[in-house]
């Protein structure tokens, strides 16, 4: 692509003067639409050293209602962001609907400057642009508006820029060794800037590539193309809601329609026929108390013990608890973390998302959760509630649930490739027992919140439920983080079970890294 | 996911034979509908050997109506397959729309059997992934079903099945050594369907486990699993249509809301702004006769002993040639010709899809005359009317010619790593020049064929095309397939730089393997 370019483009002061007080009224125009429409809206500069980047970005926030935007600058990775996968400092900044975060660098570093300077191995570049582009994807799926912009200069051009920098003492700063080699390199910074352009020019986040030879050339073709987006996804959106309103109708006759009891019985069959991994699992299995309480105490001490192990090698933990009601989770959480150091863990409860959540991707809320190196993160309820509870009740479409798989895949890798020990746990009862403990929890004083009118709503899907969780299981048990069934109608057998899932665990990695 | 599946399903006799009439009544039903709507169904059966996927394809079969579909079964790749980029002989095996095509074996072949027996090296598994993945989205996303399924079985009943074969001389031949080997080192293999199983099980092309072990359980999931996912298609078809109708009326009023006079302006300043690639062009290059002659015969000679080469180094080459109206391409092409062994090399003219073409993926028709290795295949116009011709006369969707950039830039990707040289020349002349030349083939009487009124039409919507040619040149000129805008002010010029630049390329080319 970059071969084609006309860096000499370039445009007089007069027409710049002109066209833009109408630009800038524009942009803050489609801005405040963006906002009302509840559009969260992506900008990414990407381009050589003082190609301007920063002057740019400063032109286009001039245009812009400053409550409604954030500008983050990518630089090398602090020693937080260091100690976790790479995509998180991105997810956690990713904006709230109908908001505006502009990036400067961004994602891109990771196979560019970073590449450039080795910090990339080669081997780790298809990984790194699968991740990129499922990031854009998802984000892009989710409703975001993502513009990218890749400042091109030459090598003469950015040489005589550098040097301008250089030779003022208050500018000199701002040139880096690694810009005046990335110069003197200057075609082979350019061949990964090409294969960049070519692995990631999408149509759901396309590339504009800006000549910024002329800066105001620049500024003006930012502008248009930012103007022209915006323009478009609004008039998408405004549309998709007039055919939404047209064919509610439609779908309400859709709904109307009864099951005939034909469909039903079929409904069933292919039931019974589907994954039933759930069915697997032998709920016999128990353990006395005198078993449990000598067993227990010996792995609270493994697990502290491989705790501090964890965190002297830096190695993350991400444990994940789903199952049934009254199944057990909090009980198996507690007796887990009862003997840890709590500076080395924290449990993380899952509600439903509140405002602020609801503002952002689903899985927003819980890349922000996600642990330190050397530091153990624990759901109590997870991610998985977009293919369950989300699924059954209708909180997001079918083909939210159906891409969520892939999604929550392509996450848990991420997590697995920056070295974490994935887990998750589903915690597995009978119908039969739920009904005890549940009514147990009715008739005990002291147990009595933990149980609403909600539990015995859920209690009468538990068909769907099951369909969904044998899915669940099967889709997203992978190698890097497998799903493991407890049998819980034990209490006791259910958290040794755990305990001991989660030590040897660790001790595997550990043993593997020993080698 | 495979860990988790049980394979101990089983069925009854009585159960089956209650089951079946229902169900293949039911499907022959679905297939007729298909037909009707006309959605393309695309069936994968892969899985261990042995595992049953001739006989499960034969019951399968028995449920449909035989003029319908295609059974292909994928061996080891064929001499002429195995001179034609991997996924050539699938995409030319896709079904038209209505069709069903049903592999035995698949494109998963190359990720499994090709892996285990080291014919597919390690370091080609990601493009060969990214490849698959694209295969499967290109037709998706042009409506047809994709439904994957993988038959499990464990070891021992692997090599319980495979012994029984053995033991039978009617049936003893079907074991082959590969088969012997995959069941010894089962382990290993599926390790590899694991990964196959990840990195390829997406929303739009899922993966279907069918436990195995009992034939009559697989037989009747499969079954189920086809009626299921066909019968959701229908419905979403159904569905789409009726919104469709519902929001005609929408449409009408967006396209009768005439443009004011501001928003022209503005798209005019906009396409200013964008990139002119074509306006770079210098139109005043030129040759006289005595250069041309001279030049053309020294280029000829030369290129008909490159052409030996190539067929003796079995390089493939594809060329691809776009332009105004009356630019000079058949010019171009015919002394690109003149000289060349006629038997290795074949021109495609192409002009509007005809029904059969029109009822595959855009691509299909490309596919078909790729060139096998060691022969030239010349396109005088090529898939590039995607996002040109079909995005300006509206024959396809925006979503659609927005996605072609990709989709093309995938083909050309497959084409390259597969040896072939790709090169694709835009001739260029400016408005001028193309009114003389249409004047004088008017006044001709030998040449009045060639000018028709959709040339006059076509020559009205000159801006248009030109913002459509410069955007194509940006986002599909790759390194492994570059486009050359050719100077055709002048027809002895561009003859020139046209026969120069393919020297030039195969030269490289052989450079390259010398080395």
């Amino acid at each position: 692509m970059l071969e084609k370019v006309d860096l000499t483009k370039k445009l007089s002061k007069e027409e710049y003067k002109a066209k833009m007080p109408m630009l800038e009224t524009k942009l803050s125009c489609l801005q405040r639409q963006c906002r009302e429409m509840k559009i969260p809206v992506i900008i990414v500069f990407e381009g050589y050293g003082a190609a301007g980047k920063g002057l740019q970005i400063g032109k286009l926030i001039h245009g812009m209602d400053p409550r409604g935007f954030e500008v983050y600058t990518v630089k090398k990775e602090t020693e937080e962001e260091a100690m976790h996968p790479f995509f998180w400092r991105f997810w956690t900044k990713t904006p709230a609907k109908g908001r505006i975060a502009i990036f400067d660098g961004s994602w891109y570093r990771k196979v560019l400057i970073d590449r450039f300077e080795k910090r990339t191995k080669e081997r780790e570049l298809p990984e790194a642009y699968y991740s990129i582009c499922s990031f854009e994807k998802q984000l892009t799926d989710d409703g975001n508006v993502v513009i990218k912009f890749l400042l091109d200069i030459d090598k003469k051009e950015q040489k005589r820029r550098l040097e301008k920098l250089k030779g003022n003492k208050e500018t000199a700063w701002r040139v880096s060794q690694g810009d005046l080699e990335r110069n003197a390199r200057y075609r082979e910074y350019q061949t990964m800037m090409e294969e960049m352009l070519q692995k990631t020019d999408t149509d759901y986040a396309p590339w504009t590539i800006i000549e910024a030879t002329d800066k105001r050339f620049a500024t003006v073709k930012i502008y248009t193309t930012v103007i022209r987006i915006l323009t478009e996804k609004i008039e998408k959106v405004k549309k998709e809601k007039a055919k939404l309103r047209a064919t509610e109708v439609l779908d309400e006759i859709e709904e109307q329609k009864k099951e005939t009891d034909m469909q039903q019985k079929e409904k069933q069959q292919i039931r019974e026929l589907q994954e039933s991994i759930l069915a697997k699992a032998d709920l016999t299995l128990s353990l006395t108390k005198e078993e449990y309480k000598k067993k227990l105490k010996k792995l609270q001490k493994k697990l502290e013990i491989l705790h501090g192990e964890l965190y002297r090698r830096r190695i993350p933990v991400v444990l994940g608890f789903e199952g049934w009601d009254a199944a057990g989770k909090g009980g198996a959480i507690k007796r887990l973390t009862e003997k840890l150091d709590a500076r080395g863990y924290v449990v993380t409860p899952i509600a439903s998302p509140n405002d602020i959540e609801k503002a952002h991707h689903y899985l927003w809320r819980f890349w922000k959760a996600m642990p330190k190196d050397g530091h153990i993160a624990i759901f109590d309820r997870t991610w998985y509630g977009r293919v369950m509870v989300e699924r059954i009740e209708g909180f997001c479409t079918k083909e939210e649930w159906q891409r969520a798989y892939k999604e929550i895949n392509d996450m848990e890798k991420d997590l697995a490739d920056a070295g974490a020990i994935v887990l998750k746990f589903w915690m597995h009862i009978d119908k039969e027992e739920q009904k005890k403990r549940f009514t147990a929890r009715q008739e005990t004083p002291q147990k009595q919140w933990k149980i609403t009118e909600e539990d015995w709503r859920n209690r009468k899907k538990w068909d769907q439920y099951e369909e969904a969780v044998n899915e669940m299981l099967l889709r997203t048990s992978t190698e890097y983080a497998p799903w493991v069934v407890v049998e819980g109608n034990s209490k006791y057998y259910a958290r040794i079970k755990v305990l001991q899932t989660v030590a040897e665990a660790i001790e595997k990695r550990i043993k593997e890294e020993r080698k």
